[in-house]
């Protein structure tokens, strides 16, 4: 029998539960559609029933839970987020929106209160790229932004092609336009910070201005690979100190543009042949640059650029650029925000606004309907990593003022 | 039925043959105490019984063919090297100084040459690390300098560990002192150069003078991993940037030391957990410092480390350092060495006396009983990589110096 307990407590115990689902000594590991992950939805979707929600999955395996309004006929008042994460990830990325979002219901529901347009939950499918190298397909999918034959075909490290992992479980790209929505009135997501923005500012909540989607690409530098003793070092080809200077360049270039918000990371570095005595022959790096000021990105794309081919004409190396990706920055709801910031006000709650440097669903959502979407704090600016952690006190008061405005969202016109 | 040319032609027949095995479209892969590596020394053990030779296999899997000499209580004159290859590796780098000593002594039976002293070929077994991370194990059990308990465990990328590997072909740690050999008079090891030295200076042969071997380490940078689009450029504890300014301090350091023929290397570069959205929390690297000059060598590995401990601090990341091995420098014979540059002399040969970079059988040999190295040209200096290449004629040339070598000495004091 499961305790229902009162007020927001209720929140530590669903993101206990679901925690155990995935949970290894090295982090959690729900990657898309596996079980781990599919369980987890499970987990989320009896939950949902146990309070009197209406569950359904869709054709890409986006889990919803309604709350019927008094019209079912009006346009629907969504929120969620997402509950897989990326290899060895933490307890709160994605899962805490997801049960924050529960237990908003929970407690409007305790509280009485009979909603005047439709409230959905959402569990978004795949919104990390871990498993397949592709982000946010749920959510892409919801939006009619989803390009399946982009993503149809994409392998896993196990040799498994998304395609037929989705099959798997009855899903299937043949029908992703049922998964499109036309209904929906907005959107919220709430999701803990991934940086230390917040923290080292002392503020409570962040309200996202805009989503810093990113611009990835794939260098390879090829060099000669050679017997590492016989061959001396002035003839030498080696691909990987070329490769530490251009990861250098990339730091370099990312910190000049940081008065505007802009990061570039060298996730993915890959050594050819790899052994110690042999001289790299070739090293790819995979980049990913993020900001929301758009001209910022392009200058750092543009002299990562420059400095490759200059660093590989000095040593006498071949080169390759290939994009993997680059999406423009995504604005949130003015009006949303603004309804955000005055409950946060009213509660005497510090907040600021800010860029998310993260990408989340509500950059897909906010493209197919006024969207927000709110931080809580990350202690240490940890994520995508089982350390992960946020204060209780702040992933409570997250929730307080996410039901407060699901609220007036809900009651829009009534209240 | 096997062709049997007349002179050094018979050589280009015995390499193509050998490297039919473990030959695939990346290169030839002959793992020590793989299916491949063991039976291109079946191929060469019935070669040499074609021949008249008397083969046996030791306890660790070393091959042995020999010609008797007139008088079998003698000291045995020793010639020969590996047919074990890195991952993905050329055809000559070991192969080509097993079957040129074949070829010599096929050319000295012919000849009608009467042996004085014994004369044994000898295929040593694990010259390459590529395995098991350990080199010249076979060579190492004959010069009785094999420590079996630091071997026993170690563990192949498939979890192979080596004993068991071992035990497979029905050899064993366990009777590793019955390799070890006291009845040897010398050893001559004939080698391509696996480095651009006599090619760049137009010279046909090189004559070793000393081995650098290598110190190893392992380097393991560890900082923060976090959400690469969360996570501002300042607040970042990125173990990847520091590994490349550590990177580029092994490369400045090799430099600075060229003048002594000191080389350094990080052939292994492994970045965790290694995804495009992760900041890398870890980064492993190994490295691999050879010189002839001790002073030399140790004045790389000093700077390395303070470099380290600078990078790091600078950085607020921790590091750690693990010896992977530290061999001393060995020299080669210089009577020997003396034999084989007279050859050269009065066959208007042009050589030079050269340290070698890389490691190789001789290495132990030389701590066992007067031994020597001989090098012949390596095309573009390029070597463990499946484009190593040598021209025929120089190929020839060595075994033609070679056989010479072996005919004066295993006539010593009778011609």
């Amino acid at each position: 029998m499961e305790r229902i307990l009162v007020g927001h407590r209720q929140l530590s115990y669903y993101l206990q539960a679901v925690n155990e689902i995935g949970k290894t000594t090295a982090g959690w590991n729900r990657l898309a559609y596996t079980e781990a992950e599919r369980s987890a939805v499970q987990y989320f979707l009896e939950a949902c029933e146990k309070i009197g929600l209406v569950t359904r999955v869709d054709s890409v395996g986006n889990a919803y839970a309604r709350w019927e309004g008094v019209n079912p006929d009006l346009p629907v008042v969504l929120c969620g987020s997402h509950l897989d994460t990326v290899r060895n990830g933490g307890p709160l990325d994605g899962t805490y929106g997801v049960f924050a979002a529960l237990e908003a219901v929970r407690t409007l529901k305790e509280q009485g209160i009979t909603p005047y347009f439709p409230l959905e939950i959402v569990v978004f499918a795949c919104e990390e790229s871990s498993r397949f190298g592709v982000s946010t397909v749920g959510s892409k999918a919801v939006a009619g932004q989803l390009e399946a034959d982009k993503v149809r075909r994409l392998m896993d490290r196990d040799g498994i092609v998304f395609d037929e992992a989705m099959v798997s479980w009855g899903y299937s790209f043949d029908r992703i336009s049922e998964a499109a929505r036309d209904d929906l009135l907005l959107f919220i997501e709430i999701h803990i910070e991934q940086g230390s923005t917040l923290e080292s500012n002392g503020e409570q909540l962040g309200i996202v201005t805009g989503i810093a989607a990113p611009t990835r690409f794939q260098v390879t530098i090829s060099g000669i690979a050679s017997h590492s003793g016989a061959t001396m070092m002035s003839y030498r080809r080696d691909a990987l100190p070329a490769a530490a200077e251009f990861i250098l360049a990339v730091e370099r270039s990312g910190l000049a543009e940081e008065g505007y918000g802009t990061v570039a990371t060298v996730g993915v570095c890959e050594v050819y042949p790899g052994a110690m005595n042999v001289i790299p022959g070739e090293v790819r790096l995979q980049v990913d640059v993020r900001g929301i000021e758009s001209d910022s990105k392009q200058r750092v794309v543009n002299e990562l650029r420059m400095s490759l081919d200059y660093i590989c004409q000095k040593r006498r190396l071949e080169w390759s650029w290939n994009s993997l990706g680059d999406e423009a920055p995504v604005f949130m709801n003015i009006g949303l925000n603004q309804s955000v910031a005055e409950v946060c006000s009213e509660r005497r709650i510090s907040y600021r606004f800010m860029p998310s440097g993260a990408g989340h669903d509500a950059m897909n959502m906010a493209r197919l309907c006024p969207s927000a979407l709110i931080f809580v704090p990350s202690r240490g600016g940890i994520s995508h990593n089982p350390a992960e952690d946020t204060d209780e006190e702040d992933l409570l008061l997250g929730v307080e003022v996410l039901c407060e405005v699901l609220k007036r969202q809900v009651m829009l016109g009534v209240i």
